[in-house]
């Protein structure tokens, strides 16, 4: 078993209206920002005998990540031998 | 100017249906996977001259977590003088 944290972002130049939104409703809470961007992680228990960041990866291309507008990162967040590798 | 993480995750316990129909999707497409949680992620420039970290923190409270079911956690991504903190 493994734990990887997928992280799903937009590519730069893709609108974020979920960012943009945020943004607004810090300033009317009277908070100075600049850009506000939103991304989200999947964190996700593997139980594959293959190598858990290629699994993780094929995981993006065919169901997690749109390759038009996302860019992914994949993170090793735990392995059975090891505990908490980052 | 500074630049800051927001991490919004659910807390322990708390339903995460998002996460629950990707493992499902996951699991039709042929992986074996265990649980799936999602959160999210605000990347937020801040220009303010107060504590960068206090200020992030008082946007949580006031605008991004909701405290019966988000924890919160900060991450100082950039600020003006050093570059690229983490």
């Amino acid at each position: 078993m493994a734990v990887v944290e997928i992280r799903i972002s937009l590519k730069e130049g893709v609108e974020d209206p979920e960012g943009k939104n945020t943004k607004k409703a810090l300033e009317l809470l009277g908070y100075n920002v600049g850009d506000v961007r939103v991304s989200k992680v999947f964190t996700i228990e593997i139980n594959e005998h293959r190598d858990v960041l290629e699994v993780a990866k094929d995981m993006c291309k065919r169901l997690l990540a749109n390759p038009v507008i996302h860019n992914y990162d994949i993170k090793l967040v735990m392995t059975d031998d090891e505990k908490a590798v980052q």
